[in-house]
């Protein structure tokens, strides 16, 4: 069995052909121009999947096309309702589209429920039967995969992970409101307290990591945090304690055997790992009483997106 | 199809024979004395249920017997491990002794799940697929449905939906741990914040309503809010934002089509209800874009927890 994965971006759309084990038989990719008419793009993608089959002799082999997309769809006609990424895909029949365009069975859901998908099937939760999977990068998204399927609630709207606020009134979120776990967990979050830090503390080692590093990203508090920086283990300390507590809700609300850790700040690797598992197994409530939670990296990586739109069709 | 449904409290174990439409049949009870040993306690309860069933004539028309239990048990295997309420059934097998003494299947999950699903199969969630239910009582509790079954997570211990922290470093809560929920919405925590309001202004009406109702419980900041005394204003209002905030972090995670409350607060009807609704549709992220919530009272009331119970063996 061969099933293509597509994972939409902003500016590529990047597919494999995947067998029913999980692996990536070959690849393909095309860039995006935001601005030109979804048809013909997705027009392109269609030659590209149907020469792609041919070159590869799938004729007859591919039993349907799993796709993750970003922003707000009704998943089950495939119209795209909101996507902030792709402004020009709104009201566009995604799914019908490349239905005709490649005769394939076509399903679609949320990049961040695909992915985590993938990963609950073939990547690093493959032993589990629950697990959420949390993306630390610009926004903090995520999703809940029980028993090999998504759970993303009405009309698939569902698992938006990094809007569960964890201080009323706190921090300014992305999306207009205030204290939401993505507010404190974010990379962006922490790129702005960093920031905010070497501003006041111009002395510090961590300003001069600025330097070193030739600019602020999530990086820097963790590096001179390693080197002993005061300010920067403040700031450390202070993004794992507010990471740690959104992780222990989600531990409270669904008990899940695993948490997968993705995306830029995930990269920090043991480090953050054992410091987040540290003030887990410290501050979870019934933690004690209650069934062990793996805190995971992603194994599949970048191609958790792909492998996990495949896995709309092969879970099914 | 009749099956028993048994909601076990810390001072009495009621229960009820059931038929697949949810409909009670006949009710059983009786007290439970903390004390003694479960041995005894549950011997006099399967003399009851065998007792029930034969003078009502429902010999071998009883499929099984399902219980809602408070505190953490292995439900798969029927041991109780810690029930706080119950203290001397610790390291009893409840499911066991049952089958032995009735020699019915019995199936076993926690009072709120089961509350829960009760409410999602017969009562007001009944026209939707997935609910979400809130007790805000002494403590906050809850259950999640989906598709008719129970999301409680790995070795069944989730869904401790009370200890959700919305205020990292906030009220103390009785889980030892900082900002929970419960710490927020519960009858409990409103009774701490009217009696902190009394204290501070003894020339208000809400401190006369203290008289009137020869006492504080959870009424009294309605009762004086809606004769528009204003230091009850400001606590129902605190009150109605912590519980919305709360709600729509469920909300974000699971998108449900329903949200129903029960427990002693929700009990102050449409007032607190439309407050709520208010609050919920100015501030949901995304509430504007994604479909509708509603948030209802519980139909079942004190019935839930055993109409739940028999659901774990009807929805089956």
């Amino acid at each position: 069995m061969i099933v293509i994965g597509i994972d939409v971006g902003g500016t590529s759309i990047k597919g494999a052909f995947i067998n029913e084990k999980g692996n990536i038989l070959s690849r393909f990719s095309m860039k995006v121009n935001k601005r030109s008419a979804p048809e013909k793009e997705v027009k392109e993608l269609c030659s590209i999947i149907n020469k792609s089959i041919k070159e590869n002799k799938y004729t007859g082999k591919v039993s349907g096309i799993g796709i993750g997309m970003p922003g707000i769809m009704d998943f089950d006609s495939g119209l795209v309702i909101n996507s902030p990424n792709l402004p020009t895909w709104n009201n566009f029949n995604l799914k019908a589209f490349i239905h005709k365009e490649t005769g394939l069975n076509v399903e679609i859901n949320n990049d961040a429920n695909v992915a985590a998908l993938g990963e609950a099937t073939f990547g690093s939760g493959k032993k589990y039967k629950n697990i959420i999977m949390i993306t630390l990068g610009t926004g903090v998204g995520g999703g809940i995969v029980i028993d090999g399927k998504i759970v993303d609630g009405h009309l698939h709207q569902g698992a938006e992970l990094g809007h569960m606020v964890i201080s009323v009134g706190g921090r300014k979120c992305g999306c207009g409101r205030r204290g939401c776990f993505e507010a404190y967990a974010s990379a962006t979050a922490l790129i702005k307290e960093t920031k905010k830090m070497m501003k006041s503390h111009p002395e510090s080692l961590l300003y001069e990591v600025g330097h070193e590093l030739g600019g602020v990203d999530a990086r820097n508090a963790f590096v001179a945090s390693k080197r002993g920086d005061k300010c920067a283990i403040k700031l450390v300390d202070e993004y794992v304690m507010y990471l740690s507590e959104g992780l222990i809700n989600y531990c409270n609300i669904f008990r899940p055997e695993a948490i997968i850790l993705s995306g830029g700040v995930a990269n920090e690797g043991e480090y953050l790992f054992n410091k987040v598992k540290n003030y887990m197994t410290e501050h979870n409530f019934g933690m004690k009483g209650s069934p062990k939670v793996e805190i995971l990296p992603s194994e599949l990586g970048y191609d958790s997106g792909k492998i996990g739109a495949a896995c709309l069709l092969l879970n099914k």
